[in-house]
């Protein structure tokens, strides 16, 4: 297999984009990315595009063929790839492995979602559907019902507090600030967290990341040949995917994620790093309770001290190891599809020393962290700066 | 890249299936697979599943979840490949790609839809997110409508009659009639076609592939390990995929799909062989024309020439270059997202002599074409006996 290097990164602002098509925010993701890059547009050889419900939120599958002609990139082969809210970084996988095969050289991966042209009661109906729709969603499961039983029984084994979930909040929302591209550019503290409304107990309306519109690309390229594009190439050093079962009732814990401690072993591995040689991560904070999991099962910290570690100020930008320095998807927002890849544009833009205000120093090693449902699918990427 | 090898094929009986649920197709499909090719499941590295629109027809995403699952195959990477009709042979090719770059090993693939869950409205409005919702379906075009107005600048350009598509479904009909798995198992003659009732003219009910439930599964080797398994490997040959405008209303031609054309150059490239050297295919028959205009833009005989092509009988079974042995999707029936791994499975079972009542004497090499919406998205795939 060859060596695969990011060579150029594209994001849309996130947010609720009215008066932005589907169409629209992919180009100009697109358009970024390329202009990034350095490249022309015909010298891209395949698309993939990360994306969850197109068909529920817009009424549209097949957005593939959309993309490659909206861009003027047809014929080149272009695929949708889906696995719910991992979308994005199931895209950048395929991506990886179709250059690292050797049958394509330039390969752009995509990931978009269009969440806010439906109603916010149809919006969470078409989340749901990346949930166990018999076994779960017949029986009145929600996401956040569902993450509320983790967060639980999190508490009760471990001591995990609300207050150190709220903390995740407070410091992602701080991160969003210095991220022109998110949706919430507002300090919140750890009693507006508290003391918001109710969602399903422990869980509160500060504790979720919001309904989003938004759009992320990269664009790949074979090791050898990034330098002829940029001085900064961003290595995929190591790349992981797990499944697990899709309903929470099937898993021998509810307070880990099989998938992602399976992902991020085989990302570990193929890498040849250890969590402790890891500078920063994006990992997947649908709910803040999901961010204190996945630092854990990660390996950043032991099972269940999470929230002490997050209480500790370990997570934040200048601490042992920084956390969401975008804003993740609490503050930055979660185009469902996007995201994945969204986490891609952060650890790129954090290793060139791109990232102005929010700049982690120093940082030569990042990961990104992309979960699909409750945990049904999960996605790791191991980044490293180019030698 | 690595070469790859089909070790194992299995499909589920194609039709109304109401007692038969999408997770249990999928089991039934990839039990025959696995049993086929001899392995245990827990030889299998990873799984990629084609499927349209499951969000739709069943209210689930994420069903590469929901496959692994019920499986008994989690933790394996498991990932949704979608491009409308097209679903089938995307994932196939995600496959191949995977076990090619050397990441994975022994891989299905898989392709299904549940589509007869939904009330016929809900499934054909389904199936209308495959075209340009904002150019096309929003005011009021269909997908028989889209396949008329190819039919009818085919009959005004070379005089393609409606007695030669009505030939397409004859002889479709005729191949299900020995196919166990097939919806239809009825002969029709042209005039019973030609009396059909009017859909959009001048395409007629029995000129349209059904609405149907199935699933197929095909699994994946790398070549030099196929032996182990089989004494009878299908190498894949070449593999080709292209895009082209979602709507119509974008293309230079009417009566060729440009994706078709491109993604065939490619695999026959790979493979390193001509049109001449195929011995029998499956291609993509949602309508009468397009079988007609695939075997033109294949190569089989020249542009116009495929009404005539048809009416000389030189796609029957024991013809020139026998044309959907298995029904196609006219007779064995289209569960979009399975078709493309159907086409997989029936090109094996040829190349095998494994055919039965409808097998193609001394096949050596066979090619599966699989077209998404109007032409958006083609894959095709050259499949050849091993040596």
């Amino acid at each position: 297999m060859r060596d695969v290097a990011i060579i150029g990164v594209g994001l849309t602002k996130f947010g609720e984009l009215w008066d932005v098509s589907f169409r629209q925010m992919m180009m100009e993701a697109g358009a970024r990315a390329i202009e990034d890059a350095g490249i022309d547009g015909k010298q891209i050889d395949a698309m993939y595009v990360g994306n969850m419900s197109s068909g529920q939120f817009i009424r549209q599958e097949h957005i593939s063929s959309i993309v490659a002609d909206h861009a003027g990139l047809v014929p080149i082969p272009s695929t949708r790839v889906e696995g719910a809210c991992a979308s994005g970084g199931l895209a950048l996988r395929q991506a990886v492995i179709a250059v690292a095969s050797g049958i394509h050289d330039i390969i752009v991966a995509g990931g978009i979602e269009k969440m806010t042209d439906v109603l916010t009661g149809q919006a969470t109906g078409a989340l749901a559907t990346a949930a166990d729709q018999e076994w779960e969603v017949f029986v009145g499961a929600t996401f956040p019902g569902l993450y509320a039983l983790m967060a639980r029984r999190h508490m009760y084994e471990f001591g995990t507090t609300e207050e150190q979930m709220a903390m995740v909040a407070v410091k992602n929302h701080h991160n969003a600030c210095f991220n022109t591209c998110a949706q919430y550019k507002t300090e919140i503290t750890v009693e507006d967290v508290l003391k918001s409304p109710p969602v399903t107990s422990p869980i509160k309306l500060l504790d979720c990341s919001p309904i989003t519109d938004g759009a992320a690309c990269v664009i790949l390229a074979p090791a050898e040949k990034a330098r002829k594009f940029t001085d900064t190439p961003i290595m995929v050093a190591g790349t992981g995917q797990a499944s697990d079962t899709i309903a929470l009732h099937g898993r021998s814990s509810l307070t880990s994620l099989r998938a992602t401690i399976e992902a991020a072993r085989t990302a570990y591995k193929i890498a040849g790093v250890k969590p402790d040689d890891i500078d920063l991560v994006e990992v997947h904070d649908c709910f803040t309770i999901a961010e204190i999991m996945a630092i854990e099962d990660l390996g950043f910290c032991k099972k269940g001290e999470g929230g002490k570690m997050t209480e500790q100020g370990e997570t934040v930008i200048g601490g042992r190891i920084p956390v969401n320095t975008s804003g993740g998807l609490k503050g930055k927002g979660h185009p469902v599809g996007a995201t994945g890849i969204a986490q891609a544009v952060e650890i790129v833009q954090q290793l060139r020393g791109e990232a102005g205000k929010r700049q982690s120093d120093g940082a030569e090693i990042g990961l990104t962290h992309n979960v699909g449902g409750s945990g049904g699918t999960a996605v790791v990427h191991v980044l490293r700066r180019g030698d």
